[in-house]
């Protein structure tokens, strides 16, 4: 029941700032700040200003149709977590990146970092059967880490957005076969967010329960990661691995390949958990036998701020942003020349025609802004289409396209405006 | 573009854990816990388990389209937020529920408590000239306030969500327009949200740039605040009021009317804040003359969790919740029977007349649970329409139907049952 998004840049839905970004050396928070879609609160902390809410928005309604094709159930669980339930696992000292939170009332807390702890404890009253076997849950919502470096932009926050998921088990061939279920989820949304032509599944190092976690790696010079390729670009493994003998071993078998060195953004991970958290809450089933049986589990995360700066990083270019279809803020961003003659016209026709075919506009209509500021601005957002209503094309009954990814422009029929999104 | 939600009890995508609250004397926390809306994480702390989320969604979905209809943009300010920014205010110190942070590097936030610091840094930028007024954005995230007392299960929580509004204006004339906008707009809101009709326009104390606030009193006698409503039921203040001789001759002239008193949940406030904070942070425009003028500035907010706890407490029943159509889970919530028969068929072509109509269904297909215990669930969670699939109903064609806020139950053909549905 949601309308179309049909918003005018004078009535400031959408701003932009043309302010330049504090942070000199990263080119995905320069390019957001300037576009208005993010500004910057204090070093690691940005504020999602409305056309980077939409791009968010999008970005997550990708991952939420994902986990939902899983089968998991969306829920949030709470962003202050109290002491104790991490004492449970023992996280509460060895986590060095939790914001830890006093109450006036003595209450001690930290901000949710990661959620296995809340979840677990959540989850336990209504996992008691085999029957109750497999669940999945996932969130997506605000996290929180003390990082030592913030120097990426949108790449590594001290406050980002993150879907989680986490899954439970009574078998380990159901957990794996979940799992890989999962990784495939994970590449669609790396996919349909752009950036799954070079995102790789890349071993990493398991921790007490299984010999490998993964992680997915978007290949780019300006990554924080370093990942090792094979040459034909289908095995990646991270630093961890590249370090450990017996991990190559068993990854690579004895013969060792050659190994091209990478920089790389994580843009998710995922972990077979085993008993480690069930375990330390007690969370166990009565199995088929009738017998008390352990609960597996697995957690997997993608940082979907982070998507959001590594999908600035990677397509933008030095003119702007360049929105791929799925994630772009609107499909077309209408310039008006001026607001005289024929033009209001064919913009209302425009309008009406984007309301009627679901097509999210931003016009820009504002008076005061040279022609040449407004393509510009237009670049800089970086909307996939761009449309031209003014001169001699309104007259003729044309409008003047142009693709963001492209320098050409070319003349389209109203009637066929629809048809040209769809192409776009 | 979204699809519509089928969801079976069997899948686990809702689960009633049927846990009592810790919170004894609060119904809504009660009812939503066993409910397995929430669960409880500490005191004054909810996770929202799915079917939790779902109505929040829905609430949320209320306030926005609500906001948007004023012309306010949506985004997404920060919640770890910088001591400066509270600083330049004074109220790093002034205001006692802020819980503070420290980062292992020396940096002290706070959690939004509420975010008129940071929406006033981040939009100053983009605020320079007349043009540029008025400008309004909102957005809808969890707060957090650490409260002395949490006993009222999600009607004052410590972490809570809350939808908050900021408006910018260059007259007094074009704020108190919008700001009455926005009162009828909230207005709209309880109504939508099944709670308007007992919620007054409550007046309350405004502090340094205007005579008075106002606050939305929802009269029920589970609220933490008091208020004295007249007669006529139309005009109503709160305890700050009743107490000020100066301020009660204000609202009612010399003639003190009797005045009643009344509990109630406070679902909404609005304030006008002249230049408190624009001033503090030097945010001015270039006027029409071309001198320097000050920014005028309102603030007001919804608690969205909140709204939930009070729906669920005014119309929560001895034998669970009861959901108004616009914030219910689900439309219908199916029970069928037996797993045999013609019944299977007859629960499929009710999803698939759901699927096609884009109503939302919630199917309590479990195996293994009594039929009185599924009824006893389904009184519980609330959904408005019930309809039964099994037995003789089944094979003569018919749907038996019952309104979760009525007793008897009535028959309705397959053919008819999106009619009822928006007849419930």
């Amino acid at each position: 029941m949601s309308s179309v998004a049909i918003h005018k840049l004078s009535s400031q839905v959408a701003f932009t700032t043309r302010a330049t970004s504090e942070e000199g050396p990263s080119k995905n928070a320069r390019l957001l700040t300037r576009a208005g879609y993010v500004s910057q609160c204090a070093a690691g902390i940005y504020n999602l200003l409305p056309l980077g809410l939409r791009v968010i928005g999008r970005i997550e309604s990708i991952v939420r149709e994902e986990m939902q094709s899983l089968g998991a159930a969306e829920l949030l669980v709470s962003g202050l977590q109290p002491r104790d339930i991490w004492e449970t696992t023992g996280r509460w000292d060895s986590v060095d990146v939790l914001y830890r939170v006093n109450s006036r009332h003595g209450a001690e807390y930290c901000l949710s970092a990661t959620a296995e702890e809340v979840v677990v404890a959540a989850l336990s009253p209504t996992i008691r059967s085999y029957r109750d076997l497999p669940r999945a849950v996932f969130q997506i919502s605000t996290k929180y880490r003390d990082e030592h470096r913030a120097r990426s932009g949108l790449l590594r926050g001290r406050e980002f957005r993150m879907k989680d998921l986490y899954s439970f088990h009574l078998y380990q061939a159901q957990l794996d076969e979940y799992y890989e279920q999962v990784c495939s989820a994970y590449a669609r949304v790396f996919e349909r967010c752009g950036v799954g032509e070079r995102t790789l599944r890349t071993f990493a190092s398991g921790g007490v329960f299984s010999r490998f976690s993964d992680e997915f790696q978007l290949l780019h010079e300006s990554g924080e990661d370093t990942v090792f390729v094979t040459e034909d670009g289908k095995t990646a493994i991270n630093q961890e691995i590249a370090e450990d003998q017996e991990a190559l071993c068993t990854v690579f078998g004895g013969q060792l390949p050659k190994l091209y060195e990478q920089r790389a953004i994580e843009l998710g991970n995922t972990f077979k958990l085993g008993t480690r958290f069930t375990d330390a809450f007690g969370l166990r089933v009565h199995g088929r036998s009738g017998a008390s049986e352990p609960v597996l589990m697995c957690s997997y995360g993608i940082g979907t701020t982070r998507l959001l700066g590594a999908i600035a990083e990677v397509h933008g270019d030095d003119r702007g942003l360049v929105w791929g279809k799925e994630v772009a803020p609107y499909d077309i961003h209408l310039i008006q020349l001026q607001d005289r003659g024929n033009d209001g016209v064919v913009r209302e026709q425009v309008e009406d025609l984007c309301k009627t075919e679901g097509i999210s506009l931003l016009v820009d209509d504002r008076e005061h802004v040279r022609a040449g500021e407004k393509f510009a601005d237009a670049d800089l957002l970086g909307v996939p289409l761009r449309v031209v209503v003014g001169g001699k094309c309104a007259a003729a009954g044309a409008l003047e396209l142009k693709r963001r990814s492209e320098d050409k422009t070319f003349e389209v029929h109203l009637g066929r405006l629809a048809q040209a999104v769809r192409e776009a």
